[in-house]
């Protein structure tokens, strides 16, 4: 019986500890998707205690904490951190089996040393010890990322964010050991179907300063903020979406007389934001690859569901859950749209539906055009996929349908600086499957043959897409 | 190597062989949601012969039966029951692999002791023997239902039903070792689109004395029966529902204009039946939560796909398969348009398709409000995914996107009085779960947290929900 | 640690060991379905190297030399089959977790008998020793398919071909050891949306000798040609299905004014286009059903999905994925029209997306007759699914939800003669699933029960299908 999280926690045969311990464990990191706040890093942010950097804005725990009955006050309400933690305490025996077990064990155990399990009994003992630490500069912003050996953060940013605090990252000297890259998402710019968009139109006019009231303004502006973000280090872009629509790109007439529509506060068919948003995702594309950048695409997030809580507490706090619409046809007839006129830029595909996998790899095959290995990509499980469960289908699935060799790897998706070791435990269970096909003789036993396996999907596919391409 | 459904059954580790035997296994068996015939136990029925309790009326064995290809003769014909059970001794060998033939061998060998297999040479040695059991007053309705310690049987009724039986069970001194509570499933009153719906609303209206030609008739009959069925110990309501459709819903004017229109035969939109279907479940949803009811929703089954079988037997019969439409956007808006006005009640989603799994989990998240443990639950898998890979699927999703430990667990949804062994097959499934936990280092190895674990999804969780909420 | 690819190669229970070395590794091979050339056969071919019998025909091949950044040059392009085959070997250590590692390297050893891996550093050797071996008789067509004792091979072919080559092998007395027959792919048919429907009518019409203007007309010739096919041997027919559709039946009159309305170029709806599908399919069941032929639909392929590929290289080419549209109502609305009549044929059903498993087995549940047992297959993984992960998930439910006892089992559905140990492979996972059901007490461990089920799925059942319906 092995050790709770113990140094072989999912290591289940020889060869895997020899590939965990022996090739990835010591990799540094290159989290090239999350959504850490840069000025934190700019400002080298310190915590007053683990109540505020674990729940000030985590609506993974947020949801468990719900789930096991804890009231609003004490998720997201007005109770102080103190408490806050003290209810997280009190639900963490309850959230066994769940992947916050093992997350707050393994940050307990990495960043501050603490082996005992978060209970009632505990809880003013951790309190305590790690407040201790996050006073200290090792448990900064920054010491958290170094403790980590992060050698890559790709931010994710709005298109009018000035990016002064990336900017000021990229011009301190103290902090040369890691590049912080704002990552391009300009979702608003898509939501023609919502509320805001017309607010949007503005403030991309005020930072851009110019008029957009056409297509053409629209993507003049939006590549202007590209370049904006090009300056500043930006290496990828990313789109969420909703409902993932398609529709043959259109001509700019079409496309103004859909604006004018819109700003003239008439419906939309269905057909018109299709054809809105499928040319100027492919346009985009155009961009984005002529600049050499990664396009990631997130699909299948149905939001904000719970009314009471959206009007209560406002978007993304917990109300999000998996969508199960059709996704093969716009899909493949986006990235055909795309590769059609030799603008595919290199791709990342997420879906929030698991069940959609198999759907993302087969499709990410019909786009491999052999310029580079794994140009499309499969994006490692995503949000309620990033668990042992999820991310092991994903791998399972790309292994069968398509090459986990050319994998680019986790990323840890989160608002978190504690977020890290979820590296440590996707590493795991890239060793242990890698593993269990030498013990099973589903593959030669050769150590250069699978440590190269391990340290490509591990670490060197994701530094060559994302660090090496800077140079 | 194991023996075959030995006392080690599926328990793989020490530590799962410490939870069943000294955990689980003699838990008693809260069943909150079957089809148990109530008039049987209140009149405590004997059963002649084996082949009755068997055949009479379960399609998951006919369906065996056609496949291994036996003539519908003997399968729901005018065979006699030992033809019958001849019949499923000779395919019994073909079902390896199947569920039944580990429910066929467990019912052999808790109810009557029987350790043989089924097959030809032996159907004879097993008619008899059990056929002298049957006989016996250990062997009544009632006897098979102690014998497994049942202590709630939660039926499923329709709204004009009298409740006689339940009154009589009620009643009856003899039987105060278990409830038996009716669940109120009021479907026929949403099958707007269907041609039986006026002959419902005229059941309805004979039954409760009135007429029922507005909405807010309907809804007053609805609840009177509601009341009638609380009055008789209803703890549970429950909806089966072929499409789920969801639209915003609308005032009493309009659900009358489509009543009217219904009830002239005119041909109603998919937007009037969505309106229609999602008032009515958000109004009785309101009625529900006062009583402080739970409310079960069973979607995405497609039945009576065989109309040759159809149409010379009946419904119900075997010809039901799973659905694959859509789910995420309608069930997130009807919880939503419930939640808002604070009166979600309790509710346990069960969906046919096991690929939304991860769909209904992600759901009930978005709607666990704090108010308690696991107010919003994804039912144990039902039907086609009563088994193995089905369960284990369910309870894989469960604990990685939601919390296991809140879990109501185990129901056999069963016609059959001889089915309660499958309470046993999902305990072990339980044991092996956390057992593989514990042996693999993913949970720490500590008896109250593991035992603690498994009783709750075993018994005392649903004990909780079904028996306390009586007090 | 096991040997890569070592005899025991997935035998992880003596019981697997047992049933794979003791029953099911000689038995021969019914390969009822795969695309083979029959004028290979007929001619005998033979091959120059070994870069051309890989390379010249297999997108499973060129979507991997893509995906590891191999130019298309040296995937379809002009480069020779020497550069073809080293950049396949160049390629091949990155395969490693993809099926095509497991089967280029079983091929080596089935059909060279060479146990080295593929490597840049080995591919000299490997291209001598391999050209050697082609030349002899031993590699020709015949002798591949011999070497594997191949029994029956089912090949696909279109409603206007000759079937010279079948006719010539039938006739050839230096080749009854083996049953080439012919299966009937009216695709084009249906295709009533797509631009080649017109030319496909004119060619029936001259194949046939006569007009081909009405529904009837097209019927008549189209049963012709099932007629000049079961002449030839025909034991199976074949739909390729992108987009499932069910409509009820309609009546000749409203088919012909569909069929004008195509003619003349009008622009049909989607219940047009539904109604002519349906009706032929139904209408072709009944001529199936009444010659005993067997029916396979293939279902949920998205084909052709990159524009750039399809109009350099042309279709077919590793272009296409898996589709995710609901099949579960059109399936059984259509083979519901088919059986309620009573001719409902032998079915087998493949869907390309493996999600469907579970309603696709539920769906065959549903027509189960009980004339035979298991009439209404659901098919082997298919094409992204022929690998480990896929052909245990098909296999894993259809024993939960129906009875993997009467499956028929393994083909190769491939274009390829060197693709046969994919049987092997298959063998191996079925007796490792019933191995560890031995193992773990999930079944009796009685040698007759379990020999007789793994011969059936292996071999037993395919040769009652395709080789005693001959008789």
């Amino acid at each position: 019986m092995q050790n709770f999280l113990g140094p072989d926690f999912l290591l289940d045969t020889a060869a895997a500890r020899h590939l965990y311990h022996d090739v990835a464990e010591d990799l540094p990191i290159v989290d090239y998707h999350n959504h850490l706040v840069p000025a934190e890093i700019a400002q080298d942010r310190k915590w007053d205690n683990i109540g505020a950097i674990w729940l000030e804005g985590d609506h993974y725990k947020w949801r468990a904490m719900r789930w096991a009955g804890i009231d609003e006050r004490r998720v997201t309400g007005d109770a102080s951190f103190r408490e806050k933690f003290d209810a997280f305490a009190q639900i963490m025996p309850h959230c066994v089996g769940n992947p916050l077990f093992h997350w707050t064990h393994l940050e307990l155990q990495r960043y501050f040393g603490i082996r005992e399990l978060l209970t009632p009994a505990s809880a003013d003992r951790i309190w305590d010890m790690s407040a201790e630490m996050l006073a200290e500069d090792s448990h900064s912003a920054r010491g958290l990322l170094r403790k980590m050996k992060v050698e890559f953060v790709g931010t994710t940013d709005m298109p009018c964010d000035s990016l002064e605090h990336h900017k000021a990252i990229a011009e301190d000297d103290s902090i040369n050991d890691m590049v912080v890259a704002p990552s391009f998402r300009p979702d608003p710019a898509f939501k023609i179907d919502l509320p805001g968009f017309p607010a949007f139109l503005q403030s991309l006019a005020a930072v851009s300063g110019a008029r957009v009231e056409t297509y053409e303004a629209l993507m003049a502006a939006l590549i202007g903020r590209l370049d904006h973000f090009v300056a500043h280090g930006c290496q990828a872009t990313d789109h969420g979406i909703e409902i993932l629509r398609f529709a043959p790109p259109v001509d700019h007439a079409t496309l103004d007389r859909i604006l004018a529509k819109r700003l003239a506060d008439e419906d939309l068919s269905e057909l018109e934001i299709a054809q809105f948003q499928s040319t100027m995702l492919v346009d985009l594309s155009r961009a984005y690859h002529s600049r050499n950048l990664v396009m990631q695409l997130h699909i299948g997030a149905i939001r904000n569901n719970n009314p009471r809580l959206f009007e209560s507490i406002g978007a993304d706090v917990g109300g999000d859950s998996i969508a199960d619409r059709p996704i093969a046809a716009p899909l493949n007839g986006l990235l055909g749209a795309m590769d059609r006129d030799g603008h595919l830029p290199r791709t990342v595909l997420y879906c929030l539906d698991p069940t959609k996998n198999e759907v993302i790899v087969s499709t990410a095959g019909n786009f491999q055009d052999g310029s580079m290995p794994g140009k499309i990509q499969a994006g490692s499980g995503w949000w309620f996929n990033d668990q042992l469960d999820g991310m092991e289908r994903q791998m399972t699935q790309l292994s069968q349908m398509g090459l986990i060799s050319t994998f680019i790897g986790m990323l840890t998706d989160s608002r978190s600086f504690l977020s890290f070791p979820r590296h440590d435990y996707f590493r795991r269970l890239v060793c242990r499957t890698v593993g269990r096909w030498a013990e099973g003789g589903h593959v030669p036993n050769e150590r250069a043959l699978l440590d190269g396996l391990v340290t490509r999907v591990c670490y060197q596919n994701a530094a060559d897409w994302f660090l090496k391409e800077r140079g």
